[in-house]
């Protein structure tokens, strides 16, 4: 039963890019100059033709698919193929502008809601089909490219059918809601009551709800709405062995907190169908404003101050000296004169009173650790804030590789990730001829800990995925050496398993490996995402 | 390494009652009268004297765990058998009145650390020897008497001896501290440094970190502070098949929670040996103030209001209009003059701008919604916060049943479940002849739901076990029947295991099956605790 759902279409981003191609800025003259002169970059690099692999299902098992569904929501054209081929993390969009596309589905299958997925989790356990479940494509991990080594095909199951709010309970401010809508489809069926999630990543204008959950997404404005973790109080979970419903209640005692098992399990588990979440009322007031540091570890120890001592503001981040000084909280204005010092951006949103009094209080404890206001900067940041994957589409296509990539620390141990994780990334792009620009700020702050995140931009070298991977693993070695996560809020998928399991280690993985197998037992459920195989007893 | 240890021993608590018999009240006339008039108690019952079973683990098996640990570190005296011989329900002191002690372990054991931690559990798993992990004793819902059936013989793993402070970090707010430290002790090496957990259950005087880790225990001050299973930023676990360590940063996207898979289970996955905490500076103030209501349901929607909206108390909790007439919140003044309506506790502790802002703030949002001012009311219930259960043992003595019970739901079931299940409990015991006093108070909130605590006092019955156990059933009954869970902060044990079991589901149940059998093969810790055997797959 919906009480309404969304009136506008999904739109497909373009292949190879983040989102929609129209909005794909053109580079700016000072962007053009530092690819030039900075990065050494001299044309744009080719690209190559589309070539689909032919498809692996046969039609016996294309209309088994059908008789579930519906013959109108299977779709085996190439466009539909190609759309599903991966998510959208620098190498996915690499490889598809080099026109490699191995990884695209057999079928793109698009069920109404939790009993047509109970019944296809079924058929594709019966049939041997991989099947990867599929939101809104913007995994920046490998989290979303279909593997069906092993099985007789693969599919992408496309949940954005799914998009319903179910109930909206003003009492306990929950809202129950499927896992297809996109963030902005949520906010506007939220907004019209007058409730918000707050929850804002980057990727807000493509991403589900259902990927919010599975890759444990944490938005913007983490520091005053909490990760999205935090706000699913309930959710129902489609597996090949059944339904698993887990939440009663805010918080319980009653054994291991099931919910937060399911959340962060990236598709290989089940399909979440259903998601309770902590909505809010819509903010009376917002304020964004900037604040400039001396430098980055002046700007830390303030925002350490805030995040221990409140008062927190709803969003809240600093940037290096060389982010700031490239302007980089400006997509639109990257290059151009960023100002010294560290940029922090301070964000509020609430009632009015709410939104003055912390505005007072967190500007005492700012100044006191030597901030000084920067009006504008707040509003440039809030009215760029989702534009940073289209600068990445522009500047991929002049050549530059670009990376984003973060983590998370407790605070004594920041300073030295910091040095660590940025030294490895410029060691390891300078050893292979392009020396890079890096970049990095603080992205969410806790009592006992912060996320670190990076941006990185070099030439493309000939082989730019084989760039990026070592480049990648030589950052990735770093977090794990210093005893950070290896994902604060971009998840797993196949980039980072190899740390992944050595963060959890071997008993990790044999836990997590034991609970697919009771509810994946024909381990169709994306392959080789999160978990590899378990050595211990080989599995699938 | 230890940073510090405690300089005061753990004193053993008296059998049949919940610490030290010096610190049980005489009943005053009121309550004597109460119990005579009120509910028909003529007689003090009569106590039992106390039977051991035999030992079953023979010499052999005890030499190979002194082998481990040092002969004088296990003990297989009686009074050592005896004291850890279950938990601190009504029931598990029941039964000990009765003389009944036929779970008593065969040994107590008391490990150095994490390294022969490992050894007692390979060891026991090779002789087929079950483990209860063994802290402050203080389980309420049997969690905590060894059951040997189909083993060897059973030892309780006492965890006294690892009481270390291991480390601070102060830049991080992080304490690293052994899991067999008592609530005082944790404070006492934290407080000379500076700090608190602030986690004060009414349990805290015997209970253990290790505990409250285990069983996902809520302080009083939880709306300050947070439940102590938002406290843990990292832990150790010790399982037969060697070790698994997790949490690296506050928060992570780094695949599902595995702390929150580990909190909360009960001693049946491993043992815990290491905790990294969050702190806090020790406040610089506290007060707490009284609150009266015109009835429950207007209290009810002014706690709402402030766990929705804030400020919030660092203490918040509502006494229904029987447990405020009774004056529940004294337990040395019960049965006197409560007065009327609904008496709220709110609490405050932080820095003095930060306990006078909040207090201001506070009482304008309860002033709203019809509150009057009762200063004296905060300090009666702060200075007796830890004397309730020492009130249940004089109660016991009298020939009273005297029984707690608690869930949590969401705001908008509250009314229903509160309804429920005081019906539930008191058509249960009338229709034994024993109508009850049934009270009940809020006793945490959040921002989508609260948990509700139930008192219950009768007389008891000619098998007071039996009529204890229909009781509690009903209510549990009544608890998933309306929706909510089956406990919201005293774990599971074996008493909710059937509740637990409908609360998760089979498929619930199964995954945390798969898990026990991968880190407990040989099924040693804690036989049939939170999970029996699991039906699609017998087991052990």
């Amino acid at each position: 039963m919906a009480l309404a759902r969304p009136q506008h279409p999904h739109p497909e981003p373009a292949v190879g890019g983040w989102g929609d191609s129209a909005q794909v800025p053109e580079l700016s003259e000072p962007v053009i100059n530092l690819l030039r002169d900075g990065l050494g970059i001299e044309h744009p690099p080719p690209r190559g033709e589309i070539e689909l692999p032919a498809r692996r299902l046969d039609d016996g098992a294309i209309s088994a698919l059908e008789a579930i569904v519906g013959g109108e929501h299977v779709h085996v054209d190439d466009d539909a193929r190609l759309a599903h081929t991966g998510g959208r993390s620098t190498p996915d969009l690499l490889r598809r502008r080099a026109g490699e596309a191995a990884g695209a589905p057999d079928a793109v299958v698009l069920p109404a809601g939790h009993d047509e997925i109970l019944e296809l989790l079924q058929a594709c356990t019966e049939r041997r089909i991989a099947v990867t479940a599929y939101g809104g494509g913007s995994s920046v991990v490998g989290g979303l490219e279909p593997d069906a080594a092993g099985f007789t095909g693969a599919i992408a199951l496309d949940t954005r059918r799914l998009d319903a709010l179910i109930g909206l309970d003003e009492i306990s401010r929950l809202a129950t809601l499927e896992p297809g809508l996109r963030g902005p489809q949520a906010e506007q069926l939220l907004g019209e009551r007058g409730y918000t999630l707050g929850h804002f990543p980057q990727s807000y204008e493509y991403a589900t709800l259902g990927g919010f959950a599975a890759a444990r997404s944490s938005g913007q404005a983490s520091a005053g709405y909490g990760r999205f973790d935090e706000l699913v109080m309930a959710l129902k979970l489609a597996t090949p062995v059944g339904t698993l419903a887990v939440g009663r209640a805010p918080r319980s005692a009653a054994g291991p907190d099931l919910r937060q098992l399911l959340l962060g399990s990236e598709g290989t588990l089940g399909v979440i169908t259903e998601l309770t979440l902590q909505v809010r009322p819509k903010p009376e007031a917002t304020a964004y404003h900037g604040w400039r540091f001396d430098d980055f570890a002046q700007g830390t120890e303030a925002l350490r101050a805030l995040a221990q001592d409140g008062p927190l503001p709803s969003v809240l981040r600093l940037s290096d000296e060389a982010e700031t000084a490239l302007n980089l909280t400006r997509p639109g204005a990257v290059a151009t004169a960023g100002g010294g010092g560290a940029l922090a951006i301070v964000g509020y949103e609430g009632t009015r009173a709410d939104v003055e009094e912390r505005q007072t209080g967190v500007a005492r404890v700012l100044e006191r650790h030597g901030a000084h206001f920067d009006e504008a900067a707040g509003e440039h940041w809030v009215s760029e804030r989702f534009r940073g994957p289209y600068l990445r589409d522009a500047l991929l296509d002049a050549g530059a590789l670009v990376e984003t990539l973060e983590t998370a620390c407790f605070w004594s141990a920041l300073p030295d990730i910091y040095a660590r994780v940025t030294h490895a990334i410029r060691h390891a792009l300078t050893e292979q001829g392009t020396p890079p620009v890096v970049l990095c700020h603080i992205s969410h702050v806790y009592a006992t800990g912060a996320s670190l995140y990076f941006t990185i931009g070099c030439a493309q070298a000939a082989d730019p995925v084989a760039q990026w991977r070592a480049t990648k693993s030589a950052a990735s070695d770093a977090i794990l050496a210093g005893g950070a996560s290896i994902s604060h809020h971009h998840g797993i998928g196949r980039d980072h398993r190899e740390w992944y399991e050595r963060e959890i280690g071997e008993l990790g993985v044999r836990v997590l490996t034991a609970v697919k197998r009771e509810l994946d037992p024909a381990g169709i459920l994306n392959p080789r995402v999160l978990l590899g195989v378990c050595s211990p007893r080989p599995w699938p």
